[in-house]
């Protein structure tokens, strides 16, 4: 029974053993349920794929939510510029959270979504629990995640951009300048697009016969600091990389930093490329060399997403991965002889 | 007579000669109502002080919204931080809006936020004329300024940072390092902080003696690209400026790069100084000296003003200027001899 024949509230209350204004509140956010009815209704209304009613008839509501993790790298704003442009397109506005951590949502935001309502959300690398895609499935509230942090369920609409092949791509530019040791330093480990980006180096490391040697390849936090620190670690190892592969802008500027403090030009001494192409990666010092994932493009195509679920349409493709490009500029050269 | 006593929808309908029904779609943003009947009834809402009954019965909505005139620099996302860090104390979310002009917002943005509600509006940077403001005044929006662009009414709250006092260190600092030819890129003419950034420019100069050369002051629009054509413009002049305050870290990033084009070495032959201290800059290169404004505490401080008058608090002082320090890096040294 999956929800051909539309299921009432009043069939879900029969269901549960409660009342319809029980089932309205569970709906609605409101907190005065029990947590085993909470869960016993969210539960039925998941099962019999309870459409609530008022997205269609009171029509939308002008709001779709961004959610992020954290809100430290200028990456975060081209994604709220791409967000912003398909909202406005939609006369919609968009809500900005943060959650100051990477588990996701906890149940004092998803109280506080469903009661204001909300024509969607985008999940900005959060990782979400299933429970916590369920109490979202629960409520109808049409969500699209954004570089998911760890494995999200197939059904989950998801757009990203070609990790694994803009790492691969960033390495090959370096084996074919000549550098043979290459550093490596990716975001948290957890997160799938860090992953797919070391794993793309690691491919063409192979495919070019260089062997992989694992003290090369550290994780950051995708911000400045680490880039600071894991490439001081690098170029402090007796045979030294002469090029790394920041991960991203903000861990490449970071290396240049720690070049910079031990004497090291870029790119006579090291090579470096990041990964992003942020606004700031051309005016920088020397511009640096990276690949170009399209952040506002992602946002802008995630928020159309998540308007068009939220009319009732089903995304097609559910998980779009949009390509990357290798901007080549002064960053990156032969290593020294 | 101005709202002593608490004015009632139905006493504002007499008074306008239309029925109550009329006044609350005036006052929820409905279309249905005439162009010249929404102007007296907006005009006698004002005149009487009329507090929106919904604001204190029903609660604070939990939504702040704080709007753009554009969403380009890094600059952007300190505020961002800030509102949001104060929304989430207050268990409130941020809506962003991006006009995409300084001419502040439109009737539909107004029509669209009356009928969504919101707790407060924060106007970034943006042009409001004196019946925008007493749109939102009408239907007893509370609103903050930051960084007003033009001249706000004397009654209207609003959070700053020192500017003049910034200019005016920024300069004093090149000609205590014996800078006497200091080029000046300011912002949009018409934006407050800009002029007064110029004005301590200015009052440094004649403090210590040096005369305004008005060739040496330039207009951009705070951006990179700015900082650039203007750097260039700069450093073109047969007696070219031996530093450049550039008026924000962004233009002077531009000027940095200008600054290489023409093979000019930061600072050993051009001093540069920006404004903000955004994060990146002290991973520039060089890594920038400039005036730091607590732009994260000023939206934080916007935001708290703003859920304050929502409560029916008044602000006090209702115009905070922050104060502005000088960060000593690099990128300023003694003119080349």
């Amino acid at each position: 029974m999956s929800g051909k024949r539309r299921v009432t509230i009043a069939h879900i209350a029969e269901e549960a053993g409660v009342s319809s204004p029980t089932v309205s509140k569970v709906i609605n956010g409101r907190s005065e349920v029990s947590p085993q009815t909470r869960k016993r209704v969210e539960q039925l209304l998941h099962e019999h794929g309870y459409i609530r009613r008022t997205a269609s008839a009171d029509g939308p509501v002008g709001m779709i939510d961004l959610i992020f993790a954290e809100l430290e790298s200028p990456w975060a704003m081209e994604l709220i510029r791409g967000a912003e442009s398909a909202a406005r397109e939609a006369e919609a506005s968009i809500v900005i959270s943060v959650l100051h951590t990477h588990a996701g949502p906890g149940r004092d935001w998803l109280e506080r979504l469903a009661a204001r309502r909300t024509d969607g959300v985008i999940i900005v690398s959060s990782r979400l629990s299933s429970q916590q895609y369920g109490q979202l499935n629960a409520r109808s509230i049409p969500f699209v995640v954004i570089d998911p942090d760890g494995e999200p369920a197939p059904d989950v609409a998801s757009v990203g951009a070609t990790n694994w092949q803009g790492g691969l791509t960033a390495t090959r530019h370096l084996l074919e300048l000549g550098h043979r040791r290459i550093g490596m330093i990716g975001g948290p480990p957890d997160m799938l697009c860090s992953r797919a980006r070391i794993d793309g180096y690691r491919a063409a490391l192979e495919t070019a016969g260089v062997e992989v040697d694992p003290s090369l390849i550290l994780n950051g936090d995708f911000l400045v600091g680490s880039g600071h620190d894991h490439g001081h670690a690098l170029l402090s190892l007796p045979d030294r990389p002469t090029a790394i592969f920041a991960g991203c802008d903000m861990q490449a500027f970071g290396v240049f930093e720690a070049a910079r403090q031990r004497g090291l030009r870029v790119p006579d001494d090291l090579s470096v490329v990041g990964f992003d192409d942020l606004p700031l990666s051309k005016s920088a010092w020397p511009p640096l060399t990276t690949v170009r994932q399209p952040l506002e493009e992602m946002a802008f195509l995630a928020t159309r997403m998540a308007l068009g679920i939220s009319r009732g349409e089903t995304p097609e493709p559910r998980r779009v991965e949009l390509s990357t490009d290798l901007v080549v500029r002064e960053s990156s050269g032969p290593p020294p002889r």
